[in-house]
């Protein structure tokens, strides 16, 4: 059930990176390019850095097929894609969830210190956004407005928080991503968003 | 022989990579690191998502060596290189064949799968001209326009059709560069480029 | 005394990426982000391409809490920064001396050729800049008119000359950081840069 919902997410991450793409009127392979990294990149720059090579996505073709198939799809479908705009919204944020908590297992799993852990996981979650805007020419939206990096870490303290409690691993592993999506949720209801810094 | 062309290719795209550069009004400093990711950028982002460190050309200082002269010449004779567009050009496409070979054949020797191998490939030849274009601050121009990706992929199902239909390894590893090659040069002949995608 | 030198050289350029970011008028995260990779992303680069991982950072804390300690002082104090300018511009002049060393070590460390050597020093100094100025969409400034790489450079060639010369290694380790930031201190003294390479 979790490894579907990891494929929703890269799903939903990778049409995210179509569509970004095609705003910038890139040929097939750009797009294909801009959905791949949107999908993996966050995750593929965690595994480079704390040395787990090859790469998740070069293990696991699974990753691979589900890019394809949302290329396809977006591409095919990219006239009619602002009708889907809340189902792909919320399997978006399915995946900033469960990424989150990917990262967060993988840091533990490499026996890092929570603080660590706990950038592993918003990178898996949002720097594959970050590497889809460098490759678009953009400073990186999640630089600029948005919440979406604070909820994942967020997410990762609450991880520690319910392991500090000694709550059975099954439980701490729904709660996880179940803080993050109602975080989400509530900030794109409530409309918030960081101020920015700057030097008066 | 085979190496000779990998220093060939080398050549012609640290050229490339001084040309970009100079066009960006780079200083030294900048022209050779720009001559340098563009040659050996795609080798080095795919020996880092494999796992293989310390990276290529810090092992091979002839790498490093044929990057010092190409960057060298280029800068004594900016003026010039004009006159010898056509030779670059041969020289890039050698590049594109054998670079894409080396990537699959890294991939080969690590066990991955024939999808991750013909993207490893497409890495190695592609990669570094995409990492040139963004430390320049430009779109990739490879997302946008370019053929050149295409290509190097159809070389990498050549590649494998060819090791399918069980023909000595020694044939596969002549006839995939040449197939890209030609691939090249027909394209630029025929003026062939992707539509870009948008969304009218 | 040689680690505390270390962290710095990493506050200085911490919260010289802080203001880099608070003028692209970055949200906290953003400016955070860039603060963390300007004064970690050049030891994160050398550390990937030598295949040292988990990369340094994540093992040793005291890195993550001093950039943490700089991000929210510089952020606090960002209107009084100026006054502090001299005093950054030293303490960003002995990270450079300092890192450039730490570079040529781990190159020893992982018995690569002197030429590399110089390369991860240069690249461990200057290149948390450049993965900076690509993240604010700017080409980066040490490509276009900074002497600074120019100088890790000579630096690498003295430590290399001073080992040919059998000086006990301490002395090379004191002279090595002393020559780059002497070099750095005149440089901008005398204002010397680097020519633009165009092709006129």
């Amino acid at each position: 059930m979790f490894y579907l919902l990891d494929l929703l997410g890269t799903l939903a991450f990778a049409i995210s990176g179509v569509l970004t793409a095609m705003n910038k009127k890139m040929d097939p392979f750009g797009v294909f390019v801009i959905a791949f990294v949107t999908a993996v990149g966050g995750g593929t720059l965690r595994d480079v850095l704390i040395g787990r090579t090859p790469v998740g996505w070069m293990l696991d073709l699974n990753y691979v097929y589900t890019i394809i198939a949302s290329f396809i799809l977006a591409v095919i479908f990219r006239k009619k894609l602002e009708k889907l705009r809340k189902s792909l919204f919320l399997f978006d944020t399915i995946g900033l969830g469960v990424f989150t908590l990917i990262g967060l297992e993988k840091g533990l799993d490499t026996n890092l210190h929570p603080i660590i852990c706990i950038a592993l996981g918003t990178m898996t979650a949002c720097f594959g956004g970050v590497i889809r805007d460098i490759l678009c020419n953009d400073i990186p939206v999640i630089f600029r407005k948005e919440v979406y990096a604070t909820i994942c870490i967020l997410g990762g303290t609450v991880f520690f928080a319910l392991l500090e409690l000694n709550l059975p691993i099954n439980i701490v592993y729904l709660l996880t991503p179940a803080v993050i999506i109602i975080a989400r949720l509530l900030a794109v209801y409530y409309k918030l968003s960081l101020p920015s810094l700057e030097r008066k």
